[in-house]
């Protein structure tokens, strides 16, 4: 156990990192499990963003990626979603995949199969060699082994470009798997029951029409990526 | 064009729905075409909520389904964020599909191809025949034809779930589809360009260990279903 994971037992004795991060409804599907909760991270491309300016809530899609025990995002300086975000304004951020439907007998007990994560903190800006490194993670993240193939960002570009990441310390997991739940009562009832899985898939990769460069490993290699 | 949307085009010049709906950030990706919103919408079971209560910023993520020109919800009347919501507090609503990656000859023209909406609006509780009528559409949505033959919910069962409603009046979609678009100078470089793309696929159904009911229409049809 890390100090980290001792600190977060101590802090809720259900194991979130925080009250705000305990997880009260369905509580069964808390993964508070470091490993599950990164991998859920790691899985996806984008998140959604929920923060409050101008009197209200905001929910807006962006793309992200793990550096460590943080969650990085970027974009143009001047977007208000970034001028907001770093301001220090308090956000919570989401992350979720659906894995599949769930058929009850009964109508109510439906549900879905699904990965999430949702965090608490505040974005920070990230500067310098940092800034640069955490790009570079952003290429690997969309496609190991392109680094230093495309061509590195200029002076301006990189100018340009706002780079922020927030801390993963205040973040839990709630995953949902596996068949239905029916009341006992409602087993025989004669209604199909079962999973309708769904899954994100990778297409065959479409190269730019007037490229003519031979696909390298990670495109020939993006039909295994698993999310 | 429909009354709808000449109040539209007449609330903004650039057929935003209202100002703070107005895209700003790449404003070439907006969609503003009301039949391809709504299949951003129908194309989802799940939507993130951003809400602001306690003095903080929460994201949520929920399954959500359309019903005409509004996006409903439902969950267990404890809930958090239903309450929040049936308070009538200011939301965004976000849905996003990651339809691929986009690999651009520089680094910093590198892009995702997506499908998202966005709305603002506030929550309403929806009851009596429109609740029991909005569930049924939820059934419809996630299993079209399974409508009437799980068991019903019972009196408790709706009684401990509540059904909420948001307009879609003030949404925009934003989508963005083909391949990278490089600067010109970068055109010959000797790096690969193109777009990885992404699908959401049905997998195989997985039936009940305990049910022994041969697959109906659209369990069968689940195959064939696209997002």
């Amino acid at each position: 156990m890390t100090t980290t994971e001792t600190d977060r037992a101590a802090s809720d004795p259900a194991g979130a990192p925080s009250a705000r991060t305990r997880i009260r409804r369905l509580a069964e599907n808390a993964r508070y499990d470091r490993a599950a909760l990164l991998a859920i991270v790691d899985a996806t491309y984008v998140c959604h963003i929920a923060f409050h300016d101008g009197g209200q809530s905001h929910c807006i899609p962006t793309a992200c990626w793990r550096r460590g025990e943080h969650l990085y995002v970027h974009g143009s300086n001047g977007s208000r979603l970034l001028r907001v975000l770093q301001s220090g304004a308090g956000v919570s951020v989401s992350i979720t995949h659906v894995d599949g439907l769930v058929l009850a007998r009964s109508a109510f007990n439906h549900s879905m199969n699904y990965r999430s994560v949702v965090l608490y903190g505040s974005f920070e800006t990230v500067n310098g060699d940092e800034k640069v490194a955490a790009l570079a993670d952003f290429m690997a993240h969309l496609a190991p082994g392109r680094q230093g193939q495309a061509r590195p960002g200029n002076r301006n570009e990189l100018a340009a470009t706002t780079v922020l990441r927030v801390s993963l310390d205040e973040a839990a997991a709630k995953v949902r798997t596996g068949g239905p739940q029916d009341d006992a009562e409602d087993l025989d009832l004669p209604v199909w029951a079962g999973v309708l899985p769904l899954t994100l898939v990778p297409g065959p990769p479409a190269r730019d029409a007037a490229c003519n460069v031979a696909a390298p490993d990670y495109v020939l290699q993006w039909k295994d990526r698993t999310f």
